[in-house]
């Protein structure tokens, strides 16, 4: 099915697909429009979970698999030379997820798994346009 | 192999089989005996590697498939309630892993991939003994 066809369901949210820039077999990739700071995108499991512990072996391997793949497109896209990967896995790991990311939605109790990729370089905040 | 006959190559470092507390096929995993936080711990690639993309599939996914059962132990043991899982990769990354795990290791190169987990929760520096 073409990513444009399908939902993707992000803890409460629904996430538009024109956001989702990657899908695998049991996980996708989306960007975020306004991004804390440039490269910053997230991978986030298909099946909605909690926490990290809830995820099958085989969730966990394309899981970080696509991370993989998603961390050198960001990589060489920005022209950085370093990544780095967050995972907040839990309520109050959660709820600096809200505020990382959802700073504009108060109230929303946010646990679901993503794992949140940073490019560490010297990049201008407009090169983000190009991805968003 | 018993764990205790093996040695572990982190980074330019040759770990002590006594910190090492998990060996899977590909990964390992060791306390930090002068932790910045209680349940801070590493899980690495058996094979030495310099960035995260350098890994195989199948180290990628042995990789966080023991990360996940490391989490779930240290969450337990600290009697916590969240994790944070991260991952520095590459050379300023690295440098930040440098300051937070060996500052009493100047002049140190790190760039070598690990996984820094710390547990979130209200639990007291003494703790640590337990697992160091």
């Amino acid at each position: 099915m073409p990513v444009d066809e399908m939902s993707f369901r992000f803890g409460q949210h629904l996430i538009k697909p024109s956001v989702v820039f990657l899908k695998t077999e049991l996980s996708f990739a989306l960007v975020n429009r306004k991004p804390v700071v440039p490269g910053h995108v997230l991978v986030c499991p298909l099946r909605p979970v909690e926490r990290f512990c809830d995820l099958r072996p085989d969730e966990v391997a394309d899981l970080f698999q696509a991370t993989q793949r998603v961390g050198t497109v960001i990589e060489k896209h920005f022209h950085g030379t370093s990544l780095t990967f967050s995972m907040q896995d839990g309520p109050e790991a959660g709820q600096t997820v809200k505020m990382v990311f959802h700073s504009c939605e108060t109230g929303v109790q946010w646990h679901d798994l993503m794992i949140r990729l940073e490019c560490n370089g010297v990049i201008s905040r407009s090169d983000w346009s190009a991805m968003a």
